[in-house]
C-alpha cells in the first residue's frame, strides 16, 4: 500500500528569534532546504508580518514547503509535502532545525493520499508553462 | 493549553476528476473557500501539470491553504493551516468537499505550537508591505 505523498510536520522550538524573525533568512533556508531535497523549485512566497513572523512557501515539482514563525515564541512550523521517489524530506528537515537553532524540534509524518490496489502513479510530472 | 495554530488535513476522495484537474477551477474554489472562511488573502500561486494535475497555495494572513491534485486518482490533498479566532477552517472545508465532487472525505486536525503558560499570542498579525 503506498502513498501518493509524504508529509512531513514539523515543530521547531526554542529556536534563534533573529533568524526566523527574517523575512530573507527564512526564505533563503527553505530555498535552500529545497534545493538539498532534490526538490525542482517553482515559485517561491514569502511574506512579513508586523509587529513579528514570517509566512512563506516554496512550490515544488514535487508539492510544497510551507512555513509559518512565531519569533515571539521562539516557534516555527513547517510542512514538507512531497510526492515521487527523488526528493529526500528529511534532507530538508534536518536542514532547517539547523539553520533555525532549534534546541528542540518534533516531526510527524502523515501519508497522504494512499489507495489500495491502485496502479503505479506517474512518477515524474512535468510543469505546464504558465501561458 | 492553547495552540499558536490550526491544522486541518483533508483527504477528499472520488471527487469529479473534470474539477480536479482545472486550474481555474482549482484556484477559484481555493480562493472562495478562503474568503467563506473570513480569511485574508495575501498571495495565490497555482501551477498545472502534464499530464494532469494541478498544485496551489493561498498564502492567508492567517497562514495558508493549500492542494495538490491527481486527477487520475479522483483524489485531491488540501491543507488548511490558520491562526487566529475569526477564521473558521471548517467552513473552508466544507465548501471544497462540494465543490470538487468528493464523495468520500476525511479531516485530522492537528494543533499547531502548543505551550504550556505561554502568555496570550498576538491575535491579528498584519501584513508588512514589500518594500
Amino acid at each position: 500500500m503506498n502513498a501518493l505523498g509524504r508529509h512531513l510536520l514539523l515543530e521547531l522550538l526554542d529556536c534563534d528569534s533573529d533568524a526566523i524573525n527574517n523575512l530573507e533568512a527564512v526564505k533563503g533556508a527553505l530555498v535552500e532546504a529545497a534545493k538539498r531535497a532534490h526538490a525542482t523549485i517553482v515559485d517561491v512566497v514569502f511574506h512579513e508580518f508586523n509587529p513579528f513572523g514570517v509566512s512563506g512557501v516554496v512550490v515544488i515539482a514535487e508539492s510544497h514547503l510551507s512555513i509559518h514563525t512565531w519569533p515571539e515564541y521562539r516557534y516555527a512550523a513547517v510542512d514538507i509535502f512531497s510526492c515521487g521517489d527523488i526528493l529526500k524530506p528529511e534532507v530538508a528537515a534536518s536542514y532547517l532545525v539547523q539553520q533555525f537553532g532549534a534546541e528542540r524540534a518534533s516531526v510527524v509524518e502523515m501519508q497522504r493520499g494512499m489507495f489500495l490496489n491502485a496502479t503505479a502513479p506517474v512518477a515524474n510530472k512535468t510543469l505546464v508553462p504558465i501561458a
